[in-house]
């Protein structure tokens, strides 16, 4: 088969500043799924599209062929209307946990179709898979089955889903080429579209424990990827929100479930409660429910129902004990005063060297390790009393992962006025 | 062994607009060498080299790094001082042939390692080997021998001389990163620098049948090279020349050999003589001999001497005839008039296409294909008369090959005055 386009050519217009056509993007996109474009083409035009940037149109049609490269799945038989969540990822961020019961529990089909985690921020399926028997993995008749019966479901996502994406996740990787707004819009985007639902809410994480620091990059990627959505036929919103401290009380595997579930319970820490409020809020205004308050479902009870359902039809034991980890140590406030700050990816850092998260795709992740907070921006601490406590099973981390949390925080004078911020920055429409 | 760098880190840095420090891109061009960085992480690299540059520390050091990474020849323990010269490649830049014995009939030591074309400008080698018997490899004894002997030597450049930068150059050819000024410069220069020589003249071609379009980035890439050779202790000049129309009266393999022998017997065109004189001059100057103007040595046969002897050391037998094409084609002009412009671009690509030049490497050319130019810009001409006559052994080749001419030339009304420019455009010390 003679090839209509030769990568050469798309790379140097590229490079040379110019858009690129439909059919080049078309054709670019399919042959390195082939592999007729080879890894040192793609990652010289990957770096090219990082330096010189896409248009709206370039983004769009990059989208879409990463798309037409796998599957497509359709929630249009489920007789419940479907809303998804997408975070870009940060450290504590559990949210996922209590929001897709939450929202479930007003007949609203939520697939949560996750990551592992790489690195320091958290992954949802590693976070549940310390719920003794709960299995991540689901046949697409298992998952479109749990949709309509529980509402919910967390599970990993079909290799099928957009596999140029995958190949193309994998090698930005090594070459230094993840930090390009059009392509991260993109990645997200083609796998969220693929995966058929009819709304989409995005919770862009910015701040030091983001994949974006700052609010101008974060605000672009958000606007990027509402603008995708919308222009593929899913109603597409998007809340910037901080990231700035971790979220919660928590950051890890096993203790992160134990949060959700207080949230669950009518409890948990306001933040939590907030952000989970907030995104459930626009969940439920793309499907036509505006008019109720997904804090009634906390706070009475239909949002933990749900959560049980969901963990058992996945084979958990809603009941059953976590795992807490072998060894602890403490990290103590070395003056009165006021928390002033404390660094989000400091802390992910932390719980990552502790065994929460891995290096390298593939590895385990211990169950119990983590970080728990004592204290958050804002609050009054005294010289002594605990800041952090590390859990882990190997007390051999203790060094490394005390090391991540050596300057992670600050500590104002007694009575100095810190402010918190809010957790919603802003909302893209 | 453990690594003391990581290519993601490097190729990061120099996507961020940073510098890369010495130890840097030691490593990084070595790793590449050995296989341990990628393929597809050095191309990364060398596209954010390419948009976002190198300092001149930076450059130095990458044309360091690939000279280490090979053999070092050393032609000290010759009787002879040592002068090289590079051109950058143009059309009918036949300038080698006669430029290497004129000088060498001075007691210099001329060492021209060559290469094959690729595309629309020759290569040297190619055009050698039309003289029947003529081998372009040389052991490096041999070379030395000649070298000693006979002054002159044009032969096939080893593959030890800097491999890094040939494995490089393969690499940024099919990943759109050519174009870069520090990449060619240190690409040129690694070669120059390990090669031994103790001065070099740099004959940098600017328009539309070479590599650099614009005058200024002819004029950066040749300040960038006399500075890379300069700080290696090689005396390192540069004249920057037109290539906006072809050298000479003809372009391809055979033609330009008949061509350079008429330069050599005294006669031939103007401009090849010109900038014949101009490069050797410069090179004379390099070792001292300032005090002598080289026309003469055109004019009295020595030149001439030394070719015939150079020729016959590598084999050719200087007396033989020249393969001549087995089929011709004219292009005559539309109308009277000054032929106004005549580009070299195009009779480039159409001497390629008539069989003079390969598409891959590797591949053969015809011995005989190639154009001849009946008339240069600022020629009166008539209507009817011929323009170019177009040879090849392969006539299935004449309607590509016309197409390229076909918008190649302007000709202007009778008695236009169409001014000649210079050949030497600039001078740099």
């Amino acid at each position: 088969m003679t090839e209509r386009h030769d990568a050469v050519t798309i790379i140097a217009a590229k490079r040379d500043r110019g858009e690129l056509s439909d059919d080049q993007i078309d054709w670019v996109v399919d042959a390195y799924t082939r592999s007729v474009v080879a890894d040192e083409q793609m990652s010289a035009l990957a770096m090219a599209i990082l330096l010189n940037g896409m248009g709206r149109r370039e983004i769009a049609r990059w989208t879409a062929a990463m798309i037409a490269s796998g599957e497509r799945m359709d929630f249009a038989g489920l007789s419940r209307p479907t809303a998804d969540k997408h975070s870009t990822g940060g450290v504590g961020d559990k949210i996922t946990l209590p929001l897709a019961p939450l929202v479930a529990s007003y007949g609203v089909a939520v697939p949560q179709l996750s990551g592992r985690g790489l690195g320091h921020t958290g992954g949802t399926l590693d976070k549940l898979e310390s719920i003794p028997g709960w299995r991540a993995d689901l046949s697409n008749d298992a998952m479109l089955a749990q949709l309509e019966d529980v509402g919910a479901v967390i599970c990993a996502a079909g290799s099928g889903l957009a596999p140029a994406d995958k190949k193309l996740y994998a090698l930005r990787d090594v070459t230094g080429t993840v930090e390009s707004i059009p392509m991260i819009a993109s990645s997200i985007m083609s796998k969220k579209i693929a995966e058929g639902t009819g709304s989409l809410v995005l919770d862009v994480k910015v701040g030091s424990g983001a994949f974006m620091k700052s609010y101008d990059d974060a605000r672009e990627l958000a606007e990027t990827m509402v603008a995708l959505g919308t222009d593929a036929g899913v109603r597409t919103t998007a809340l910037l929100t901080d990231m700035a401290t971790p979220l919660g009380m928590t950051a890890g595997n096993a203790v992160e479930v134990r949060e959700s579930v207080e949230v669950l319970a009518g409890g948990g820490p306001g933040d939590v409660v907030e952000l989970t409020v907030a995104l459930a809020r626009e969940m439920l205004a793309a499907v036509g429910r505006d008019d109720v308050d997904p804090a009634d479902a906390l706070r009475d009870g239909r949002a933990m129902d749900v959560w049980r359902r969901m963990i058992a039809a996945q084979g958990g034991d809603p009941d059953a004990e976590l795992p807490r980890a072998r060894e602890t140590q403490v990290v103590t406030a070395p003056s009165d005063g006021v928390l002033a700050r404390l660094d989000a990816f400091d802390v992910g850092v932390c719980a990552w060297r502790l065994g929460a998260g891995r290096a390298r795709a593939g590895e385990s992740v211990q169950a119990a390790a983590g970080v728990e907070l004592h204290a958050k921006p804002g609050d009054a601490v005294a010289a002594g009393q605990p800041l952090l406590t590390l859990h882990t099973d190997t007390p051999e981390r203790f060094d490394r992962a005390l090391e991540a949390v050596d300057g992670a925080y600050d500590i104002a004078e007694p009575g100095a006025d810190v402010q918190r911020g809010d957790i919603v920055l802003d909302h893209i429409r």
